[in-house]
């Protein structure tokens, strides 16, 4: 044990290995636990959070890097280890920023939230929330202080998922979105009736569903060997290592949408997970480099893949055998048609691919304002209204369908959601960028054939796990920095042609 | 913190979390874990056992047992304090003599030994699983020395599920038991076709077995509120909190036992986790006091309550309206008598109240026999086979329904298996004294109501957790020693009336 690296991943692989227990208690916690189980959770899970935090912040660890890393020094910059002491370096400089007993405090604070919030959601209560949301923007606040910044307060808390951007730099890109959209929804707001999606508004018994789910992501390459499909309220997907990387779904027995786009999201997610080298098992580049760039892997199966013409031309038939009932009198073209109609709506994760943005634009623009202090938690249901009025030109009836829809205020992870839409950025990036690379794929997806373009995202994004960060990684695979104007040719294009623009 | 108990109640709090936590990565590699998974979970619960391990033992922990036990040196006996001491002096003692690296070889050895049994068995196949079973008992060899022993090598082992139990003392029980049964089943014997049971032997689909074991999980008292039903292969009970404890069951559509007994055997289990003191949680305490209780408390709900005549006479109208074709034109009379039918089988879980023992007692003298060295793991399905056929009468046609159905020689657990058969007796034990204390406890289950019955197990052994020895437990509650004669008394008279004899 005299080599210092072998020492270094020998602890990184004890830390590794309590942060996915961690979520392993998350995942059960979300899918199988019994409400009255929640306290003896959050005190688990605090546990393994401070042990976690206590040793990956410890001298130790800190003089393991660096012995590790002059043993390292001059080694080539695309190997594992050079990227693992750059990620550890960083990592490390930030976490031990941040003291044991705040650690300890958010795992607390965020497990009280949660429970409070299904409650306040589900009785439409949103004062019974209040005070918890008070906590959590108490610990942003205090956390963006601990980190610290040199421009903007939102810096540090967009650093820890989308490592490198700017706020500044999301809101010019934000601001293009903006203008570039605004024309194209009210062209399409002209002609309402253009796409009917009354279709998929029927009864689909559950167990069909499920069935197709478990097709459908198989069809578009999640591995079920190596994954799981579990039922939950708010989906997500998680992994405990490439081999075991799983998803979840919601099931609405009368609307088709939620578990269908909900499935290819996740499985998109999984992919990349499951999709990393098996060389950077056990540590911290096994997963995804950022929350922008998972969700460009979410976004691009469920809607480029997903919500295309040729996916529907190859599977409706199989969809329609499910539910004859229902579906028997309906077309492919139809479906794809039904599945991408444009309608400014109350639910983020409902809205079509255009409006969704606009979801966002107004959560990243409120978290800063309630950051900075401008406004109030008690404010909060009243802005959020107003900035619907003001985006998408609706007012939800109620503050579950507004300001209580979304479970990540339960936690402070301020500077989650604007990567929502950096996903959907990049994700219209990279499909421009490898069917100019490689023309076949676009003929492949024509076929409803996404064999090709996972191999790229194997090739291209999942593979190199967090060995690069998302501003590396996008210029490897497309030649240049993120840019909005990819999607905005995708959007204008497709949504062109479905409403004859 | 100066208060020395409060300081080390904080760091039994976090071993105790760990412990919990690995439960939970238990619990979910059971139930949800795909198959590839297994590598990445054993690595996770191996850094979390030793790490519970390198806490639990650590010089700090002795120091604040002896500190608080100095500081509550003339606390009452039975207070929780007390108690916890007691029980610490006795783990950390115990505890001390295994070494990090030899928990860490053992979490190894049994991750790695779980799956290769499971193919075995699927393939019925010994030679693949007997380089991992030699392994294992390596260990539970190495593990007798390193705690060390007075009489027997089986006594430290037995002692870690039945504390203050001997080898000599289970030997002579078993004596008592195999010259009180062998008459009993020669007896019955002599009549194969007084019961009939072929009523179980039916296609039962699915959907209706978990719906009817929901049901009859409730009416026994297990609180679904704070639990949750799984599936999976091999069902177990476990508790990640008196607020969280869960059961599993398996499903086989041809035969109703193995869904209906499993299920009442696993509440029983997680009655007694759901019915501890809650002033004892998040300590070591809070879990019942040994195997062999806790096997008490789920043949109790099993065996006592789930086969008598009254419980089917309450709930066996329900099970004919799940089933009308299979058991419409059966009585409630007839399909007790069908549960309670014995015959000599090869498969533990599946056999009757009677013939279960012999197949503890099979395993308990070959455990000792492989430990000893007496008997080589090449040679087990022979001996196995042979003690089979001069126990029951029978030998297994395949090793698969032999020597290798079992999960527990995956780990280095012997002494488990004879606290199976010793639940039993104190089960017929706490019976007895139960309803001689209060007579009414017969009388409501003569009506199918186990209600009564609870309440006395909720004040004489579920509230108590571990304060108590199992040899403390057992005379406090029914004044006397553990005696292998009241189950003797209750298994003549109740199949002395079944078979008429």
């Amino acid at each position: 044990m005299n080599d210092p690296y072998q020492t270094l991943l020998k602890k990184v692989h004890e830390t590794h290995d309590i942060e996915k227990a961690i979520q392993v208690l998350s995942w059960d916690k979300e899918t199988n636990m019994p409400a009255a189980g929640n306290t003896a959770r959050i005190q688990q899970m605090t546990t393994l959070r401070r042990l976690r935090h206590h040793i990956f912040t410890s001298d130790e660890m800190g003089e393991l890097i660096e012995a590790a890393g002059a043993e390292l020094n001059g080694v080539d910059y695309h190997s594992r280890e050079a990227s693992l002491i750059r990620y550890l370096r960083r990592a490390y400089a930030d976490e031990r920023k941040l003291p044991d007993d705040f650690v300890q405090r958010v795992s607390k604070v965020s497990g009280e939230a949660h429970p409070a919030w299904v409650q306040a959601r589900a009785n439409n209560d949103f004062a019974h929330f209040q005070p918890h949301l008070e906590q959590v923007i108490a610990l942003v606040q205090e956390m963006a202080d601990l980190y610290g910044y040199e421009d903007e307060k939102y810096d540090p808390l967009l650093d820890k998922f989308e490592h490198g951007m700017k706020t500044a730099e999301v809101h010019s890109i934000f601001q293009v979105l903006k203008e570039g959209l605004k024309p194209l929804l009210a062209a399409i707001a002209e002609q309402p009736d253009a796409v009917d999606n009354r279709i998929l508004h029927q009864h689909f018994p559950v167990n069909k569903q499920q069935e197709f789910a478990n097709y459908i992501a198989t069809a578009v390459g999640y591995d079920f060997s190596r994954g799981h499909l579990g039922t939950v309220v708010h989906p997500f997907a998680t992994s405990f290592s490439r081999d075991d990387a799983r998803i979840t779904t919601r099931w609405n027995p009368g609307f088709l949408n939620a578990a269908l786009f909900g499935t290819l999201h996740e499985a998109g997610h999984a992919m990349y997970e499951q999709g990393t080298d098996p060389g950077l098992a056990r540590t911290p580049l096994a997963r995804g480099t950022s929350s922008g760039i998972h969700e460009s892997q979410s976004r691009m199966i469920e809607n480029i893949v997903g919500r295309s013409l040729g996916f529907w031309q190859a599977h409706f038939p199989r969809l329609q055998g499910l539910f004859p009932q229902q579906l028997g009198g309906a077309t492919a073209v139809a479906f794809y048609r039904a599945v991408n109609k444009v309608q400014p709506s109350y639910i983020r994760v409902e809205a079509d691919e255009l409006t969704y943005n606009f979801h966002i634009i107004l959560r990243f623009e409120l978290e800063q304002a309630m950051l900075e202090g401008d406004l109030k938690v008690a404010d909060l249901p009243t802005a959020w209204n107003d900035k619907m009025q003001a985006l998408l030109g609706v007012t939800p009836p109620t503050n579950a369908l507004g300001c209580l829809q979304d479970v990540h205020w339960t936690r402070p992870g301020f500077g989650y959601f604007p990567t929502y839409a950096l996903g959907n950025l990049y994700a219209a990036q990279f499909y421009e960028a490898m069917t100019a690379q490689n023309p076949a794929i676009a003929e492949d997806m024509a076929q409803g054939d996404p064999a090709s373009l996972v191999a790229w995202l194997r090739e291209n994004i999942h593979q190199h796990g967090r060995k690069y960060t998302p501003a590396e990684l996008v210029q490897r695979a497309t030649g240049q920095p993120l840019t909005p104007h990819a999607f905005m040719r995708y959007a204008t294009r497709k949504f062109g042609e479905l409403y004859r623009l």
